[in-house]
Formats: structure tokens, sequence, C-alpha cells
């Protein structure tokens, strides 16, 4: 009888990509869409230029594209790169259900590798549901006692995604598949503590690294525990005190995780979305001025004030951990970008005269992607604005133009328009190129 | 007020070289003597072999040695490989109170670090010390309750061995090397499930790479948690269930932990140590020829019988964890070389016959690294053979002579007689060298 982790290496490598449903396929083709975006948004982020000054002497001779940037390097470095960059600015994918920011890991692997080792656009997108499949299963399977322990999930369960995309495209066998994901196992890593540091943007892109490793060694005949995730020394029971190995191929083949992804519309926790929809939407209303604000009363779920309660940031990082900056931003400006999340702008006067205004109280009952904004001016009258689902929630996804504008935006970042929508244009006909190396090409800068 | 993690750091980077025992620093050459031979003698296994197949392509241009072997690769790529190489035997050192083995992530990362970066000979000794002081350390920090759990702690611990080890020899500041302790706890990975397999010694390979490149990433500014050892959801209190905290600092520059580190003569499991001693003490008596035995009995400390019970082995893996095949082998040669543990030596048909006729008694009395052996004679008569302290325990250590014949011994698989010796010269003399690099010449094969 083989074990979960054997029954896993073959669903990944037998699956035929004729049992994949078109919808999740385009939904592969969303998440790299998002992903490239955040990739180039992220690339001259302080995390990537200091990473890439420490380690270039240790490159490799090799051609994969360090995305948004000149540089050229061995495929495992890349995908160490790329997978940074795509984390850095907080606005990559979210499965929330699990937490994990699926695309990271697995997509700064699998490019990386499709630069080294060709791979057709049909085979790409089937890699990329295979990995978001994989980690997100490894992630239910350790449960949530996983992340509330401390383990950031989308290093611990990245690194089996990063594996999975990376095995199925180098067309592994079960025993490969089985010892790829050993393999994977014994380097899933990744601290909560390091969240405010660098460090938080080094969890995907080292999964993503390890990751190409572990299927390229496995591939070689490196071998492993073939009970890698169930074992009773492996993954799930020594690093959950909870695990819920039933998860682990609960339906599956039937139901699909990558159509339980997210996109963020805005550069900062998903927690205070619904709150910036309801302050994006009042300033398009033309009914408050930010000028006339006596105070705003924000009812939102209790995680906004425990993940987000930062009321004085005193700078861009410490920003996006302040609900009443957010707020206050979002109210002026119409609209929430990344630019809003820098050190200038939590010491703009007017965003500090708004922002002391703002007051949130938890309930309970709402949702997390639910908020409700009560603005009273200072004649005393009232403004109020309720938002059921937040946009790019499940409830109400973000429309593939949508993620096509954010792509735009973050790619002007470091390519010039054309560039930018030529290399949109790449990602979203994926499936048709001869080898998906070739979006690499596009989403970096010639030499 | 500094952190816990600040402290180590502190210490790692600003003990002046004087304030090193000379005898500390003695037992650093001790290591590097034992873990250059145990990689000389792993340089062939198929787990280095197979993962220098796999990643060659990916490798830099860096001129950093495969011990024992004629490549040269980048000095990530080369950390990785020799602590693959130097743990693949179980021959490598061993810390008891922790059970870590902690010269692979140490000195592969080290070595190869100044085969990059020059280090002078006794700044390469105090880097090992720092290394093998901080990895213990923060193994006692886990605490018993880590390994139980199933962590492989060589590699969770070792990854900060190899981050102190490098972080000092390149001179980094306390808040770098806070920084480095940071990137190398949130890496820190290897799960024991993997025993038995390749994967095992992957964990001192990967700690050794990944600590080596904490250590450059921090020196050139990546940032991580300041706490990341004692944070509420730091490396500590997230891997082991009960940590002991308090151990990290205590008596830190009084009490050296090299000095508990102790080296094995035999290349098999530490627990049938003392009854291999009593099997070559009593070939070397000429009081029991193996054909003569009628029965051997053999009382020790129950983690024999549960760690080596195999009665009949099949392979040269399985005979090292048979206590009936290492004794019988002992008796017949009056020896135990790793060559005794081959698929061929586990069939040879005089071994078989003296192994059938040994029986084990558990006594929870006698100590782990003690034992008593009766041997019955075909005529009636009997001998008996007790050892207090086996060799290579800390109760009786090899000496510099004993761990210099271990050396040549293992060399010699891949060196001729001359470069063997001459390189063991070169480990002694280590504190001599304007650059500890050429080190890594003397151990590998000129091209």
């Amino acid at each position: 009888m083989m074990g979960m982790t054997e029954n896993l290496a073959r669903f990944i490598v037998q699956t035929p990509s004729t049992e994949i449903p078109a919808k999740v396929r385009h939904e592969a083709v969303r998440s790299l869409v998002n992903w490239s975006g955040c990739a180039l948004g992220g690339a001259g982020h302080p995390a990537v230029t200091v990473a890439l000054q420490a380690l270039t002497p240790f490159t490799g001779v090799g051609r994969a594209s360090v995305l948004g940037r000149h540089e050229r390097v061995d495929a495992l470095h890349a995908a160490l790169f790329n997978g940074i960059s795509s984390h850095v600015l907080d606005f990559d994918d979210t499965h929330p259900d699990t937490l994990v920011h699926p695309s990271g890991p697995v997509l700064s692997a699998l490019l990386a590798l499709a630069q080294h080792h060709p791979i057709k656009g049909g085979d790409f997108l089937d890699a990329i549901v295979m990995g978001i499949e994989t980690e997100c299963r490894v992630a239910q399977a350790a449960g949530k006692a996983h992340y509330n322990a401390g383990w950031h999930v989308t290093g611990t369960a990245g690194v089996f995604g990063a594996a999975a995309a990376c095995g199925r495209a180098l067309g592994l066998n079960v025993q490969q598949m089985t010892w790829a994901l050993g393999i994977a196992a014994t380097q899933a890593a990744g601290l909560r503590e390091m969240f405010g540091s660098m460090c938080k943007s080094l969890h995907p892109g080292k999964a993503a690294q390890n990751g190409l490793g572990a299927a390229l060694m496995a591939q070689a005949g490196f071998t492993s525990s073939t009970q890698a995730i169930e074992g009773s020394r492996g993954f799930v029971k020594v690093m959950s005190s909870e695990p819920h190995e039933e998860l682990l191929l609960a339906e599956i083949g039937t139901r699909w995780e990558a159509l339980n992804n997210t996109y963020k519309p805005y550069a900062c926790g998903l927690v205070i979305h619904p709150i910036i929809d309801a302050c994006v939407a009042t300033h398009a209303s033309g009914k408050v001025a930010p000028g006339d604000v006596e105070h705003i009363m924000l009812y939102a779920n209790p995680l906004v004030l425990e993940l987000t309660g930062k009321t004085r940031p005193a700078t861009g990082l410490e920003g996006k951990f302040s609900v009443y900056h957010a707020a206050a931003m979002a109210l002026i400006e119409g609209c929430s970008l990344s630019s809003h999340f820098t050190d200038a702008a939590v010491h703009r006067q007017d965003v500090i005269d708004v922002r002391d205004r703002v007051k949130v109280q938890s309930i309970p009952e709402l949702r997390v992607d639910e908020a409700r904004a009560v603005f009273t001016r200072r004649d005393g009258t009232r403004f109020e604005h309720h938002v059921e689902y937040a946009l790019g929630s499940l409830g109400r996804p973000m429309s593939d133009d949508d993620i096509s504008k954010k792509f735009l935006l973050l790619a002007q970042k470091v390519l010039p328009l054309k560039d930018a929508e030529l290399a949109l244009h790449v990602c979203w006909t994926a499936h048709t190129l001869a080898n998906a190396g070739d979006i690499g090409d596009a989403l970096s800068i010639g030499v």
C-alpha cells in the first residue's frame, strides 16, 4: 500500500493535463500575471539589492532572469531572488484558508527552471496548478496550529509547492517525485518572528530555491524517506501540534485549491482591505472632504486591530501595519498604492491630520473581509458605508482586467509602458508559448 | 538591554582570541583533523556523487574544493558537498550532551569561505571554536524535547554554528552577527524521518551552505529579527515544547563546549563502541579464538538493543545497526573499520558463524559508554572483559595519534599515502597558515 506522500507524488506526476479543468488552468494564468507584477514592483527593493550584492560572487553561469532587472544568474539563484522580490511588497496572492502566499515559491522556482530546461506553455500551466495544489494541501494537513505556533507557512509549505511544480515539469516518476517531496520536507523552514524584517521575503525565496533543488536532486537519484509528510518523525507530526493529515488528499482531483486563491488590490495587509474599500468608495462619492472630518469610526473584525493596530507609524513598513494610516490615505487619495506606504507618506501632515481622527472598534460578528465605516463631519452630520465583501476576496474577486491594471502599475516602476504591455500579453498567452522560459525574458531588462 | 541573541552575537564577534584557552583551540584542530578524514572517506559515496551530478550545472565559478575530489565550485556549493561527505559515513564527531555532530556544519562552511576570502590560521581556529560553541549552546537551549520530537539537531542547530563561524571569520559587527543568527534561525531544518536515506547527510550540508549564506547576507545588510532565538515566535519556542533558553548563555566564556566534543574510533553507532572495544581487547589478548567460541554474552545499556538490535543484517548499512555483526567482526579482525560495514562483510560466513553465537542482555545500570563481555569457549571455560569507558568517549578520549591514524585510514581511500600525510600535517599545523584556505587544496585532488 502506498503512503500519503507517495499518493500525492503519484497525483502530481500522473494526472493527465486533460483532467485539469480549463477554469483551474485560467486561474494559474491569473496567478502568473499577479506574481509577475509583484516581482517587477519589488525588483528594486533593498532586500533584493542586498541579496544580489551578497550572493552574486557565488552565482553560476546560467541565463535565468532576475525579474525587473538586468542580471542573469543560474536558475537556483534566480528562484531565490524572484521569490524575494515577488513577496517583498506584501502584495502577492493569498490562499485565505491557510494564509499561504502560493505563487512566490511555485512560480519563482518554475520560471527559473523553464529558463534552464524548456517547458511548453501548456505544461507550464499544469505545473503551476500542481504546485499550488500541493502547497495549499500540505498547509491544510499541517493545520491552523502550525501557523499559530509561529511558522510562516509560505516558507514551510512553499518548498513542497516549488518541488511539486518543478517535479511535474521535469517529468519525474512517482519514486523521484516522492523523494523530491522528502528533500523538500526536510528543508521546510521559516519563522514568523522574522515579520517586519527582510527575512520575511527570504522565506518564499528559499522555498523556491530549495524546492527546485529538491526536484533536481531527486531526478538524479538523491533519496529521502518515502513518508516525509505523514511519517512518525515527518513534516506534519514534527511541525504541528494538531495536524490534519486527512486533508492532504481529501477530494484531490475534484476540489482545486487554485480556485480558492485571491489577489490583493492594495499593497498592505489583507485585513485592512475592506476598510480601504470603504474609504475609496467614500472618496468617490464626494460626500466627505478630508478637511471636513471630525472623526471616523471603523467597525471591523478583531484581527484588524490585532495585526494592524499601529497608531503612529514611523516608517513606510509600519504604515502597512496601521489601519489608521491606510484609512486616512485612502480617504484622501481615493485609491491605495504601494507609494502610499513609504517613509515620506507616513509623515505627510494632511494624512496625519486625518489619521489621528480615526477610531477602530472590534466587532467579532464582522467577517474579516467585511467592514463598516461611519464618517462624522465637523457639522455633526454623518456618512456611512458598508463593505460586504472586500475587493479581491473570494466573495468579490479581482477581474482579469483588475489584475492587468495592477500588473501595469507595478511593472512601470522598472519597464517602459510598451515593454510592460508586451510582457503582460506574454503572461496572458502563456499557454501558447513553445517555451515558457520566454516569460523570464519578457519580465526582465535586456542587456 | 540586549536580548539573548544579541548577547550571543556579541560574544561570537567580540571575544578576544587571547581569551580562548589553548586547550580549546587545540580541540578545534582535533575537530578539523577528524572532520577532514571523514570528508575524504565519504567523498566517493553515492550521496555526494548524485548531489554533484544534480547541482553542478548551477555552481558558480569559484575555486573552493570538494574534498577528496577534483571538482572546484563556488564556496556555497562546496559547503554543501563537504557537509554531505563529512557526515555520510556516520563517522564524524559527536557532542554527547546534545547529539549534535558539530564539525560538519561549521567546518564545511568555514573552509569553503576561507577559499573565497583568506582567513589566517589562528583566526580560523577561533572561528571553529565559536561555531562549535554556538551550535552546541543553541541545541542545549532547544532542549532534549527538540531532538525527541523528531528534529535532526545537527541540521537545526548546525546552521547557527556555520553562521557563527563564518560571521566571526568575516569580522561582522554585533548588529550583522545578530542578523546572521536570525537568517540562520529562519532556515533551521532537518527531520529525523530522513534517517536511513541520503537526506540525513544533506542536513549538515544544507546547514553549512545556509549558515555561510546567512553570514554573507548579513554582512551586506540583509536584516532579520534581533530576537531570533528567544523571541515569542523565535527558534526555541517554535521548535521545542520544552526549551531551556537559560542554557544559551550560561557560563559562556568559561565553559567551552569544544572540550565536550568526542570522536568515533569506529564507523558505526556510538552505542556499540564499548562492545567493539571489548572484542578488540579480547582479540589482542589472544585468549579467545573465534572458531573456539561457544557463545558470547554481552551486557550493555538498553539503548544498544534499541538502536542496534538487528540480528541478521542484509546490507552494510544494516550492519552498522547490528551489535551482533559489529561484535563478531571485531573479535575476528581485532579492529573495526568502515570496510567491515559493507554488503560483502555482512555476508562473510566466518562472521555469521560468530555473530549467531552473540547474545545481548540490557543492563540499565551500565552507562552507554560502558560494557561487559563474557566469552564462553567450547570447553566451557570463560574469558571476561569489562570496558569502563569506550575509546572515544569523554572518559577515554581518542589521542591525537588515534585521530591521525583514523585520518590516514580514511584519506587513503582517495589520496596516495604521501599526499594524505602531507594533508594531515597541514591540518595539525593550521594555526601557522597565512591562509587556512590552503587546507582545502591539501584535502582535494589537483586538476
